[in-house]
């Protein structure tokens, strides 16, 4: 139990609103987005950077562990504390202003508590966006603090590509505010120490702003589902269309089998798109966008993408079975809904592999069958940004598996992924807890102690 | 003097070919691009990364300081020694395998002497290209070392945007060897330490291999010479770009009358494309790319341009008082000939500076009425990647200025830059004993006090 003093003291940093610690109301908080649930000492809200340098001396100061928590759309047990009651959570849901879009420069000032989804209403008008696209909803700290990549990374990079300024909140005894938030798009005139806060989970220091590029809102989209005539067609499909479209591409999102069927099966409002609903073994999503309205005299861009995939059809063999051009949304309806699909039909174990996208193919037929063999239980439903080499390799278990089970398989599944692949057991989503035993295993002990060298160099800086 | 029993020791690790200690075979590595001459104690060539951390743990052992050396084509004094005579340098010109394309991957996985050059030619069979273009040949480690933009940043960003791998030996006493390149395009399961080595000149580390994404090489170019009707045309017709063909948008580079005309008049056969030959008080180079060849029924790519702009006459006021699309390389020759015509016609003092974008025309005008005032001898000969904020703001001096006149003539100007614009003293440059005064002066204390404690913290982590 935390001592009732300190949350008077908090408490005074932040306003009575600031601090909760009325269990119904942490309950939220304590809660993750994939089957992880802990307990805090407190939740702490602070409004402004200021609040936020004063609560973290005060932790610092009294040994009192903080999890930084955004959005708390993290899959990886990041944001959310521990069941030991000790940890106090820092809430930045509070901490939305300023937001302010600079038309000229294409960027936008920040604050951490503001989240996507509002972020890009804000931007719609202005004819720009964000382009960092994923299912959930998360706040602009927490995506720059993991590094978001999402479904359009093959054209837009992650939340790294866009970040040109930060402010930070240092780990150290007096909360030191580091301002790197110039938002200048070049500047070699210093280290660049912005970047040892992106995609390090608040551990180097807790953003608490960002200056972001922003991208032009596409004018004209173009989707279709298409179907490759087998696994050795896919890279070669994806190096067709990167030469043929290029500058359009924005998305090449696999889709196995066994996630279409769940997602098909099991979550309402969505129609089968193939003919007869006979789902294929494998699909990709094609995306291609341009930042103009159609004009006169030039080809529109759904028609370029008919043009585009009917060549594949001349070639000899064929790479495609099938194509479908078909209306964006419904088509990513399908994607988006693969998570709840899988969820709805049974228990997920799920991996967020990276291996280089030249590996996938073999990788999977290789996984597929070894775990053929030692967990015939399990269905295997795959999907992921496959241009970009990242596969959300999930497996769904019919009941309900321990967790001895469940280490078993993750023991087999990253042991191929990265003793023999040389891939990473978290592409996109962190270490966190549900990672913690893995990056103790797999990260070189160079790596680990340089980071935990650089870790505190940053940490005892104001000391 | 260095006491001869070193390069006896460092000969042992390199061999015969790999240590230079005659004076005039060392004078090519003591001499800079621009106005720097030093004195080396010896030059030492190391062919392996093994001889590289042989090399360093020997010089830290022994507290010889070494100056690494890579394509030597760097602007700021950071790649040759002072004139003390006691510095050694590490040059990479030997290091130069391996160069191994992966197709698949789109990536290239390259030692750290290669010249870009060298890549680009050996890509461009393959269809890609190292997309990170600038007048120099640099090699690519001193690329990812100085964090390398150029003309078509806008597009394709900086070395960090490309760099996805990294191999780098540690200034320790060990020397010891960082394995950094997976190669993997997204790899959030540990902190990306690679990041610290992009842009830290090799004084975090010394960066002996890397794997880069490639890109697609443009199978189509449109270029176009605009004149903009006035300084706030400037950035209407970026955004009016941006809008109308931000896909294929790679490059947007403004030239001032004087720089055009220094380039004209003194750089042999370079035609003047202005009507009469009058060249107008600012331009803009425009090039528009594609990854695909013309294809039937599509719009050629210069045809697409010549519509976009013509569409500008049509704005009422007209936002351009000239637009000459021209051949690419008829357009780009003026546009890299700039440095040598400013060199050709007088002393320059250079600037290298980065702002907001949208503050460049209020900075150019009130800078060069505060330098009418006080240095009207100077003439003001920018140009620069406007789309980013970069500008080389050089001024040109008729005759040979003393080194006091030209520290007051940067005082004025970066005292503007940096306090009143909040811009940088190098956008691209890196420091450099040039810009070591004014990272000295004008980086904030904190950030320099970060970056040395990161900077220990890295260099004493094989100890």
């Amino acid at each position: 139990m935390i001592d009732p003093s300190h949350l008077d003291r908090l408490r005074a940093i932040v306003g009575q609103k600031g601090l909760v610690d009325d269990p119904s109301l942490m309950r939220s908080y304590e809660t993750g987005a994939r089957y992880d649930e802990g307990k805090a000492a407190f939740v702490v809200r602070p409004e402004t950077t200021q609040q936020v340098s004063a609560v973290v001396a005060y932790a610092v100061a009294h040994g009192i562990p903080l999890i930084p928590q955004s959005g708390n759309t993290g899959l990886v047990g990041g944001s959310t504390p521990d069941t030991s009651g000790s940890q106090g959570v820092i809430s930045f849901d509070r901490l939305t202003t300023p937001l302010r879009i600079d038309t000229d420069n294409r960027t936008v000032e920040v604050a951490a508590g503001v989240r996507l989804s509002v972020l890009n209403e804000a931007l719609a008008p202005h004819g720009f966006f964000l382009p960092v696209d994923l299912g959930a909803d998360p706040m602009i700290g927490g995506m720059v603090a993991t590094n978001t990549g999402g479904a359009r990374f093959l054209r837009y990079g992650s939340m790294r590509r866009q970040v040109l300024g930060l402010e930070v909140v240092l780990p150290d005894g007096e909360g030191t505010i580091l301002d790197l938030a110039s938002g200048l798009r070049k500047d070699n005139s210093h280290v660049d120490l912005k970047q040892l806060f992106i995609g390090t989970s608040g551990v180097f220091g807790i953003v608490t702003r960002a200056v972001l590029e922003l991208q032009r809102l596409p004018q004209q989209t173009a989707t279709a589902l298409i179907v490759p005539q087998d696994d050795a067609s896919v890279p070669l499909l994806l190096r067709y269309l990167e030469e043929r479209c290029g500058e359009y591409l924005t998305a090449f999102e696999g889709m196995s089998h066994n996630a279409m069927e769940r997602a098909l099966g099991h979550v309402k409002h969505l129609r089968n798109p193939f003919a007869h609903g006979t789902i294929p073994a494998y699909a990709i999503l094609v995306e291609l966008t341009r930042s103009w309205a159609p004009r006169e005299g030039e080809m529109e861009l759904s028609t370029f993408l008919e043009n585009v995939l009917a060549q594949t059809f001349e070639d000899e063999p064929p790479l495609l079975s099938d194509a479908l051009v078909g209306r964006s949304d419904d088509l990513w309806a399908i994607r988006h809904a693969l998570s709840e699909g899988l969820r709805a039909s049974g228990y997920v174990i799920a991996f967020d592999l990276s291996l280089p996208r030249s590996d996938l193919a073999r990788f999977r037929q290789e996984i597929v069958g070894l775990l053929g063999g030692t967990f015939p239980e399990l269905a295997v439903c795959d999907f992921g940004h496959i241009a970009d080499g990242g596969v959300h390799f999930n497996l769904v278990h019919p009941g309900r598996p321990d967790a001895a089970y469940i280490a078993r398989v993750r023991d087999q599944v990253l042991d191929v992924v990265v003793n023999r692949y040389g891939g990473s057991f978290s592409g996109e989503h962190g270490i966190g807890r549900s990672n913690q035993a893995f990056y103790d295993r797999y990260t070189p002990a160079l790596v680990q102690r340089l980071s935990a060298s650089v870790r505190r160099a940053v940490g005892t800086m104001g000391m």
